[in-house]
């Protein structure tokens, strides 16, 4: 397959934007992208769009991303994939890219969730992506199944709800200076623990917020990147990963099979490995996920992921740091943008021009683990092509 | 890009699965294509899969696939684009094999509608499909909008409604071998303008029926074709068009812009014209559209379509049969399944072996036109490679 690379990422703050609706929000991460390509870019030369969007809020999705942003001669599929769909947007979009068909092409994500109740619950919001016959009906949304989760991984390994909430307190801290972050305040280990419990094991800080947002990547095919910038991203690798839908089939509730398939491609793709990795965004929904993902995508042995938290090597000044952005912990979390808006965060870290910046990244990955944990991907970008 | 090929396809019978949820429609669809494939295809051979379904019915989409259907080790995204999802489904499995990351790929479309009311009822359903600030609320879903269409189009051209009901009459004729088809029952032109009226012009016979199904193609790349079968059917084109979503925003209502765009990429690409194509299967939701559909494809001049009626030309035996299968109008309509049961129809029209077979067609087309009018997909299949 061609080469890919991202020439320009941009993105809308994460917020409660009650005033915006995804027509508003989707033309401003676009031409935030646009006005970030080096050597400028026409929207005309945008042969086709992927549109990664959990729920269509404001209605038809594809239509209206054409429509808002003036795309109405190119081909938009919207996708879904549960908190997976923003790297599988940029997934399938380098996909087209590769086969030739398609030399330059849009990836966008977006997802209002804080006033979806205008015309749905936020428990309608959550069935199309959990098991309609048993999970749902028993209560197992977002918070309850991962809760599941990190409940089995505290019992087997070493780690602590102190370790969780110092996952949070690194997120909170990594926001602080990220324009677009929802969350840009510090908090404590003690006021993380002390928080009202959402659900055992999570505190309300233990929580990602609900957000509203959008996010836009531009990718080109080797053969035209020159045209647009001398300082291509590339997309090494891109995986994903599913598992049992229900949770009553996970045989291990300690790790998310679908992170390990999804990285798996991705770094076979990318010809690389876990050690070659200088900064990634990964998906912190809950604190105890991020432990669990560190695990998952071959950061640290089983068990581990404690160790990498106590030296504080994920932090930035660290050895790797994660969720430099503040992660969906602190910088919010519109499940269709959230892996877009990692890829964008990485763009501008292997750039070096982030908010947040990292010490010169070589290498970059994006992670997300959605839905009842039965949906992973990966994306790799890289500062060499290969 | 890589050359495609179709080497397996098969469907559930579209009709009223009061008794079968999404997990029971998608193993049968996905093993009827598995036994179509002439030499056999392990389950193990599928590398990656595109699922497309407009609405979750059942519970998280692509993992609900992956799950019901024994793929869990591959990549399943699952996309929406609203009636023409399940031919974009076959356009990103097209591009994803063109690209070189997988050989062997699986395309699934799937929907409920009939009993969607166990969660939703109708109108939800069509939310996500329309613009919500002004159509929706206006009740412009899916029998209006097209209404608005159809109308305005007998007022420029010289169709009736006798026109209309004659489409009705060849659909149904057309599905009654076919033993996937809901409506197996013949009607006459007298029957359809005294059925009922829905909206204006459109009477009940006008109407496709609500249908529950599922259907799947096996798509391979040319390099492993002959693993598969010495009988495939090329993808020698796809395309997919956008339009605006709001109807207040559409300058004509006599044509679809969409359908325009989609059917210009898709013969542009496969280096064909309207004339060279012997079977099409296109989307008559309402009799109406199925006019509108002749012209937007270039199977005939504008406000002309009434001719090829008259002449008997679309009926199986004549010049350019149009939905041999009996269409949406009788075969049945669950809008993720259409697109790609369309194509599973083409692949038997080509290979010979359909219900209801034409004379030795060389290439065949499937169009859907979704939404607010405001998306199209056309497929270009062929006998030959190029």
């Amino acid at each position: 397959m061609r080469r890919v690379a991202i020439v320009g990422g941009g993105m809308t703050p994460f917020a409660e934007h009650f005033d915006l609706g995804i027509k508003d929000l989707l033309p401003q991460a676009f031409r935030s992208a646009l006005r970030s390509v080096d050597k400028g870019m026409e929207r005309g030369d945008i042969e086709a769009a992927w549109f990664g969007e959990v729920t269509a809020t404001d209605g038809f999705p594809s239509g209206i991303l054409a429509d808002s942003c003036g795309l109405l001669d190119v081909p938009v599929t919207r996708l879904e994939n549960a908190c997976a769909t923003g790297n599988d947007a940029i997934r399938n979009a380098s996909l087209a890219v590769g086969s030739g068909a398609f030399d330059v092409v849009l990836a966008v994500g977006a997802d209002k969730v804080r006033d979806g109740s205008a015309r749905q619950t936020f428990w309608e919001w959550m069935s199309g992506n959990r098991d309609m016959a048993w999970d749902f009906p028993l209560g197992l949304v977002a918070p309850a199944n991962f809760a599941l989760h990190v409940s089995r991984y505290l019992y087997e390994t070493p780690a602590t709800r102190e370790h969780m909430a110092m996952i949070a307190v690194k997120n909170h801290r990594h926001a602080l200076p990220n324009p677009k972050a929802q969350l840009r305040y510090e908090i404590t280990v003690e006021q993380v623990l002390e928080a009202p419990i959402v659900v055992e094991p999570f505190g309300l800080l233990d929580c990602t917020p609900q957000s509203d947002g959008a996010a836009a990547v531009l990718l080109a095919a080797e053969e035209v990147v020159d045209r647009y910038t001398d300082r291509p991203v590339w997309v090494r690798g891109v995986g994903l990963g599913l598992d049992r839908v229900m949770h009553a089939h996970k045989k291990d509730m300690t790790t998310f099979p679908a992170s390990v398939r999804a990285a798996k491609q991705a770094f076979g793709m990318a010809g690389l490995t876990p050690a070659d990795v200088d900064v990634a965004e990964v998906h912190d929904c809950f604190t105890g996920v991020e432990l669990i993902d560190y695990e998952d995508l071959g950061f640290c042995e089983r068990g581990q992921a404690f160790r990498l938290v106590e030296a504080g090597d994920t932090c930035v000044g660290g050895r790797l740091p994660v969720n430099p952005s503040g992660g969906l912990k602190a910088k919010g979390h519109p499940p269709g943008a959230t892996g877009v808006a990692q890829c964008v965060e990485l763009f501008e870290q292997l750039r070096g021009e982030a908010a947040n910046q990292v010490d010169e990244p070589r290498v970059g990955l994006a992670h997300n683990i959605g839905g009842p944990t039965a949906v992973s991907a990966v994306t790799i970008l890289g500062r060499e092509r290969d």
